[in-house]
């Protein structure tokens, strides 16, 4: 799909706090994309859909979950989540996008997974370090990007979990999953 | 048992450092177990035989492991973790423990799990917290212990994943698990 076109499918759906947002992740996403050699074509359609459910209501999400059989057990974990696999299928649904790197990339965006594809990495870090992102942490990610995607991923899915531990709050098991896969790759185990 | 006996035949398996822990652990068990109304007794032979196997080498360890069917992606995960199921073994084999519920407190020291019992929680935070430990946030969860097992528990096991997180190591999932089921219980959810 045409930037243009597909920028006004997702546009309506979005305040423009998150419209700006979706901008940014783009941006970042094609130059990641080229930066570690994946598709950036995919990587701006992903990017520019990746908060295409961010605002549906909760109850729509939950019915999506369900009757798409995506995992229910993320109906017990943070709604912030939901917005993820529902936009994988809402921007195949109703902006017809069928790429299924592309609609993993939208999938696995907030959650991670373990044995992420490259275009997931690439969303999931672009959607983190994107120039409107200012939070404790995110310039040693930035830093990491420029040379390392896989460590500055696990330092992206690092901060995340301190970040909800911090506060208490349960972390979605496949987050914990991705930390996991990531740190054994290429984090320090000793045994 | 009774406790000289226990301790023992603890003392021939251990350095004096690690000797001079069990009874830290045996002490403060006993009295996080009168606080929280745990059976006393089995929490003084719990934490006497929680460190039986410390020493075992490593490849008796994987062996038995593997032989008594416990989850053999121990193996995966850092050794530290081994002597905990080993020691419920041989507390049971070689001690002729047979209380499950002491041999339990044993086997989940190190990694928790979710659903812990009362017991389980008194052995895994008495090795915490016990007076010979001295590492940051240690003083916090023994502020905890003194009103509340399932919040110092939880902050424990919080300290312990950041431990690791920090360097990049993989956690056992069964610890990530049981900082979950804890959360859920008693943090901060919020959908």
């Amino acid at each position: 799909m045409e930037r243009e076109a597909a920028l006004s499918l997702v546009k309506v759906q979005l305040t423009e706090h998150r419209y700006l947002h979706t901008i940014g992740v783009m941006e970042t996403a094609i130059t990641l994309a080229k930066r570690f050699g994946a598709d950036d074509k995919k990587a701006e359609t992903a990017a520019i859909f990746h908060d295409y459910a961010k605002f549906r209501p909760k109850d729509e999400m939950k019915s999506i979950i369900v009757e798409q059989g995506f995992p229910v057990d993320l109906l017990d974990y943070n709604a912030e989540l939901w917005h993820a696999p529902v936009g994988a299928f809402l921007a195949k649904t109703e902006a017809g996008i069928e790429d299924k790197e592309v609609l993993d990339a939208i999938r696995f965006h907030t959650s991670g997974r373990p044995e992420m594809a490259l275009l997931e990495k690439i969303i999931y870090l672009a959607d983190y370090i994107e120039p409107g992102r200012h939070f404790p942490g995110v310039e040693d990610v930035r830093k990491l990007a420029e040379e390392d995607l896989d460590q500055a991923l696990l330092q992206a899915i690092q901060n995340t979990i301190f970040f909800l531990m911090k506060k208490k709050q349960p972390v979605y098991p496949e987050t914990f999953n991705a930390y996991n896969d990531l740190s054994q790759k290429i984090g320090g185990l000793t045994k």
